[in-house]
């Protein structure tokens, strides 16, 4: 007999905590829709799923063929088990609970639970498929019992009219500004905080009128406590892949939700992961197919969202980007400390242990080395060869870099090699490089050049304040240290600060959103920040 | 009231298709074991899972509080409607089935679907809590009716007991030669095709004893068919998220088989999976927490698995990597077909239109730009910063060939941007480009170098071979023609060859596992492919 053996290595262990989103709805056995869609959104965004499956039906892209209710004792345990082991105790993480497709059974036994949950209602009545699959009198309960100051709730059109027609007759929605108003209105008849009404089966046309020929899809938002209305606009897409979209659309919702994200980011994010998981799926089955939720969904909302004109920040060389960023009210105080740290008044006025400014040394070689690398990324997502080439150059002036490092220490006789490369990075080191891996990954090319624009400029300026410190208190000072700061204070430095901050104004030539702006300044200060961590951690040694 | 409008970009469409997996299983409320489990872990490896809930469990991490079956007509439904819908027409994705948890309704409605799909049986009779899920009447008729010729059985060793004891009475399990031969006994018995007994509860010392302290896991895996058995040993993890380790173990199986792998390299990729969701996973809930199933699994065997010193392949600057790979039984044949391509020996004979090289070099621009790039990324990932730096200096190089392409075409009054900036890239082009920047992500420093290889020493082989044709059969040939042959025939072209060679060698130096070297195989094979696609097109337009 043959015998092989493979020795499987142990992976390394990481404390990972997930948000956990309890979802109550019907099972859909063909797994495009029901707790099987949700389950499939929830991992796509890293959220843990828990169930409890009011009714399991037998189902395929054709239609429901049967169904059979959860009893109501069974709902009963299983609220009670999820709810004892994942809510209301020290880090237990259930914060937001969705729900799709109900019987009676189980909104008595959700309305029992005292719990302080937000919850996501999607009020699931008739499927694409055309079964009634919630009725009345069970939209009537859950109104009262469940809706009621729900965080959300999402109906399309059809579901939205129904439940509009519990409290008034709907009148006729003909153009954008009726679609508006009913909103307001069944927001108003219902309580709940938040409404968002689908407008997929009302396509508008460009004047905003109702119109079967209509190629814009309006998802609208009304959250009450702030009286304000917000429409989600996107092109209609044709797609046979429409199964439990709506399912998706609603626990995509509550992972993100549940992720921390806004309600508008958050229906930013699910609206692309939904146009994406149709238009990225080969039809499954005979009917309506699923949309494919193993896709990773992009969380940036400014690769989702069209630029709007009344929005766009300009900057010239005078006014570059990096003067905005660093003047920005989120980021001027971080910055200011950063420039201006002790790390440099210390140096300056030779203030500093050796034993600090070589740890530094150490820490910076670590940096270094990882710096070189984002250039890397940066030149393998470069829009054009030229900056594809301009990366690469910098990769070799960063080296030159290490290599100074180098020369500078072989005059304290310590041997670079032999006693650098063993030692480990320090906490702050690791937060930072981690930090500009993680973006590297994620960002585009605008966004990599921002994360490492700090570490550019922020010497600069520091080494421009180590020289007013130097000018105007006079201290002799370690050559070691003189041929530190005088390097960042030198002219070659400053030219290339000067050049940085023109290649990015270049980037940003046409102008970006406030939205990315916004994103840019979070990611500015962030790593301004962790450059405060790398020179505080050198002090405390 | 404030109103905002967002618009969202429509993302492209792509044709992706995805296995299908349908678990037959209870449900665990829980959300960490049953069809909860296998759709978290059939998402994780990009696999659509549809369901047939055979029970619903209220549970959470402390246990199984109570349990409902689903009705035998419900579950024949289901089963009608899956089957319907996913098996048995052009394109019908299902070729797995995965069953857990399953009652004695459940396996007779199984059984008498008359389908042709792999089943993967995971015999769930005791639950990590201690409940009983499965009585020894269903084990009874699921071990004639499902279990003989399945494709595999995943027991653990309490459960392999128990269905060996249908049989015979167990004797012990002592020491590894036991187990071995109460697996390959179990098979005789069960008669399915595959048996894999996992080993967890019997852990081995070093001596190959089963001891309480032993820190050794084996997992033994028979293949009735070749006779031969595979062990997968790994260390004890000490974790408390074992929560549907079982079920998770099944289903990771399961994904990876529709997604093609072999049984052995898909055990080897689930076990690494369910060891990094254990210990990557802040614990959850009062009992045995569930494990991450949102990690990236890992689908490089050799990175998961250890060199095993019997099975290192060293090579020396005579016989270089690359002439292993390209002497290789799976490449050579490909390696032939590249580097004496028709289109080489068109130019050299002066036989092919001047509006055919034109499209090569249209082509190979945009080639050289993302083989530009891809330095970029192995810039990013090498494992010095010598070699990052090295990484950096031949995209100078690159760009350097780009501008010779311009010089070229502009004695024939190309305009480079203007004529070729513009245009699009081909298929092949597209198709070999989309692979590259597939391999950068998934690939380490030495898969990307070997994914760049064929490239580089192939035009050089392609270039000498060129040269030997114009050597025997002297043509006059236009200058544009001559210049290309002559480049990849030029001393520094080979020296370029050369010291690509001797660097690929310098990183397998300490030599490669006969597995990692297959990968490896495989990727130089894909890509040399890859290039005579490239070639073959622009014969063809």
């Amino acid at each position: 007999m043959k015998t092989e053996c493979i020795n499987i290595k142990n992976p390394n262990a990481k404390d990972l905590t997930l948000p956990v989103v309890m979802t109550i709805a019907g099972s859909d056995s063909s797994g495009g829709a029901g707790i099987e869609a949700d389950l499939k959104t929830f991992s796509a965004f890293g959220v843990y799923g828990a169930t409890c499956i009011a009714a399991l039906t037998a189902q395929n892209t054709c239609g429901v063929k049967s169904f059979e209710k959860t009893s109501q004792g069974l709902i009963a345990k299983i609220l009670k088990a999820n709810l004892e082991d994942f809510y209301g105790y020290e880090n237990a993480p259930l914060k937001v609970i969705k729900t799709g497709m109900l019987t009676k059974e189980a909104i008595e036994e959700v309305a029992k639970c005292d719990i302080e949950v937000k919850f996501l209602i999607d009020p699931v009545m008739v499927s694409t498929s055309g079964s009634q699959l919630f009725d009345l009198e069970g939209i009537k309960y859950c109104v009262e019992h469940l809706m009621n100051n729900a965080f959300l709730i999402t109906p399309n059109v059809p579901e939205a009219k129904a439940l509009y027609g519990l409290f008034d007759s709907p009148s006729d929605i003909t153009n954008l500004e009726d679609f508006k108003q009913f909103i307001v209105k069944l927001q108003g008849h219902i309580k709940c905080q938040n409404l968002l009404v689908k407008g997929g089966h009302i396509p508008f046309d460009k004047d905003g009128k109702v119109s079967k020929n209509g190629s814009q899809i309006i998802d609208i938002l009304y959250e009450a406590e702030t009286d304000k209305l917000t429409l989600f606009r996107s092109e209609y897409i044709n797609s046979e892949n429409t199964h439990g979209t709506g399912c998706s659309l609603a626990s995509a919702i509550s992972a993100n939700i549940a992720n921390g994200r806004s309600l508008s980011d958050a229906i930013v994010i699910s609206i692309d992961f939904i146009h994406t998981g149709m238009l990225q799926m080969t039809k499954l089955g005979h009917g309506n197919g699923p949309l494919n939720h193993n896709i990773t969904p992009c969380t940036q909302i400014t690769r989702i969202t069209d630029m709007a004109d009344n929005n766009i920040l300009k900057f010239d060389d005078n006014h570059t980007f990096i003067d905005y960023l660093t003047s920005h009210p989120k980021v001027k105080q971080t910055w200011q400390n950063y420039v201006e740290h002790p790390f440099v008044k210390r140096l300056a006025e030779n203030n500093l242990p050796f034993e600090n400014f070589f740890y530094y040394l150490k820490q910076d070689y670590h940096y270094l080395i990882i710096y070189a690398r984002m250039h890397g990324l940066l030149a393998s997502k470069a829009p054009t060869y030229q900056q594809t080439h301009a990366a690469a150059t910098i990769i070799g002036e960063i080296i030159t870099e290490v290599e100074h490092h180098k020369k500078r220490l072989k005059a304290y006789n310590v041997d670079y090699e032999r006693d650098i490369e063993k030692l480990q990075p320090g906490k702050a080191c690791i937060e930072y490089c981690d930090y500009l891996l993680d973006i590297g990954q994620k960002e585009d090319f605008l966004g990599i050049k921002v994360a490492l624009a700090p570490c550019l400029h922020g010497y600069a300026e520091a080494g421009a304040y180590g020289k007013k410190l130097r000018t105007e208190n006079p201290v002799e000072i370690p050559e070691v240290y003189s041929g530190w700061l005088d390097e960042y204070a030198s002219d070659w430095y400053s030219k290339a600060d000067k050049e940085g901050r023109l290649a990015l104004n270049a980037l940003v030539r046409d102008g970006i959103t406030q939205g990315r702006a916004d994103e840019l300044v979070d990611i500015f200060n962030k790593v301004s920040q962790l450059e405060i961590n790398f020179w505080s951690e050198v002090l405390d040694i």
